[in-house]
């Protein structure tokens, strides 16, 4: 099997080269290819999704992405929209057709103490989060900055809406069997059609599962307040862009947030955290979402769960033998990635 | 002064009737006046935000409003869209011109232990967040659902921005001097704009204010991890409405949380809990939002700041002395409206 690996900006090269290391590891016969996107890619080639690597993801397997963007100052910033780091990452999406991406959010035993919320209340908590990555206001090319006035279009079609509801389907049916659809409906006429196309497709196809619809703005409360309500998740893009990253905090690092973007060819993993400029070149970041990610690679791209659970068990013996700096430990990026090939069994 | 009151569904009567005798209490020349709205203003008028209502708001100082909604599977929930609940709370917004939604998010020393987040987190944190209330996704015309496809457009002009950024300085100004403007400008052509305009505004009227700039997943993520890098927050109609629901939950209790809506004319003044029809009629519910939001209608809509500090400090002496049930405490309505008004100096 081939795996693009797509390092990206800020400390996306160092934890890339982690889960790299711990891919090969335990896959010793994929061949990785490594290219560039993002910022970096900017400035070695005018664009941040360069034809080369659009080229080379034809006939891959997986992907594996490190992270995208510079601080809020960076000159990426202020280049022309299509030019930003930001849009190589959602032109790579695009390019990939992930529509549907898979974020996990599961409170570690004994790691409660970790969490901003209190320990009764995030202990327990098992959520996967499904959100829509291919459409809604993203992509909609009915979108313009005109002088004084600037709008976007929010758009969805139900072949869009039913493909992401499958899959979380699906995810509900290896998990507890409960989805929560989550849309605006009161307000709008998308999360109308959105609503009414997960209820049919659940009529029709998915009747074990059992199946609720909430509002956005109630999810943003009760997620924090009561988050072990939830199994299974699934919104639209910009609804899921901030109800995920929400949730991404309740385990308390995002250090340790996998994800992964699926659609009909090869998928896309990433961790979910930022490029952390601040940090980047001095061999401290945690790579631990970036090698977790690739555990995501093996389960969902390349179908191995063995390898993915072998990586998975070495790296949350690993937290807890070596945690790094941002759980409150002293593990560099080295010593961490070192601690979790010695894990491996 | 006359002021309007607007009590609406579930436990909206019963914690309006509360609050409207506060304030006969210590503003005892204010002419109060009720009128329909939401639910059961349809099943009384067939209208959720009735002519006589419309009517009345002509002339009015202020409007102090309940709830507005039913049960999830409340039969007003299949109307259609413009004769439902919340379809009349908005067409009031729109009536009076309220454009920006003043949420204080304060957690009270002593009621730490009420929030979700651990005490070292939610000690000292005092948030205010302007949403934007008129504009957006809410009330573009340019929407539809039509078969197996449906739009909403999210539009936003200058003056539109200009308006609610001048109260989010302006109360900057009365607070620690610093305002966060939240937007989605690294993917949407409209947080282009409103971005440019606040910069603007800033630089032009506002230098003694400190504006930074977030991505509003970025926000989600830091107002439950670290609430108190925070002073005011500006930002659209539907970030705002989810940002100000989870920001909502820190407190600990939606029963303690009022809103002003402001605008050119009279303003609104509510409580930001919902209908809650599981209680309703009970006379079980928690009046101190109401009560608050009264307070802040004395002090933002009557510009009586003496009236709504006696509110305030009679509130906090009552929440300490008699709590209700949401709060662990075995106080009704009734018992805590009581306590309110003994603790009235
Ligand atoms: C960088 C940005 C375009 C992106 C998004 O909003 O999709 C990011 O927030 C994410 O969630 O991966
Ligand atoms: C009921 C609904 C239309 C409303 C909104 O989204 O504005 C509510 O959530 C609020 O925030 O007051």
């Amino acid at each position: 099997p081939r795996v693009i690996t797509l390092p990206g900006d800020g400390i996306g090269p160092e934890v890339t080269a982690a889960a790299t290391q711990i891919l090969r590891e335990v896959a010793p016969d994929v061949t990785i290819e490594e290219h560039a996107i993002g910022g970096v890619a900017y400035d070695t080639h005018g664009d941040p999704f360069p034809q080369v690597t659009r080229d080379a993801l034809a006939g891959a397997d997986a992907v594996l992405l490190g992270t995208v963007g510079g601080a809020q100052d960076s000159v990426w910033n202020t280049l022309p929209r299509p030019k930003r780091p930001e849009s190589g990452l959602l032109a790579l999406r695009k390019a990939l057709g992930c529509y549907a991406n898979l974020r996990p959010v599961r409170v570690q035993p004994g790691l409660e103490h970790l969490s901003p919320l209190k320990p009764e209340l995030a202990r327990g908590v098992d959520i996967l989060i499904v959100r829509e990555l291919l459409g809604g206001v993203y992509f909609d090319g009915d979108r313009k900055i005109d002088g004084a006035t600037a709008y976007n279009t929010m758009r969805y079609t139900t072949p869009e809406v039913e493909r992401v509801a499958r899959v979380a389907f699906w995810a509900a049916e290896q998990r507890r069997g409960r989805v929560t659809s989550v849309d605006k409906a009161n307000v709008l006429e998308v999360s109308e059609l959105w609503r009414r196309d997960v209820t049919a497709l659940q009529g029709r196809e998915y009747r074990g599962i059992h199946l609720n619809h909430e509002y956005v703005d109630s999810v943003a409360m009760l997620i924090v307040s009561d988050p072990s309500r939830y199994d299974v998740i699934v919104t639209e893009n910009l609804f899921g862009d901030i109800l995920s990253d929400l949730a991404a905090v309740i385990p308390g690092s995002l250090g340790l947030m996998p994800s992964a973007s699926l659609g009909d060819g090869a998928g896309l993993f990433e961790p979910i955290h930022g490029s952390a400029p601040d940090i980047a070149g001095r061999g401290v970041a945690n790579p631990a979402a970036a090698i977790m990610s690739a555990g995501m690679l093996l389960r969902h791209g390349l179908k191995r769960p063995d390898a993915a659970n072998q990586i998975d068990r070495a790296v949350a013996l690993a937290l807890r033998q070596s945690p790094t700096r941002d759980l409150g430990g002293t593990a560099d990026t080295a010593t961490f990635t070192r601690a979790v090939l010695d894990a491996l069994e």
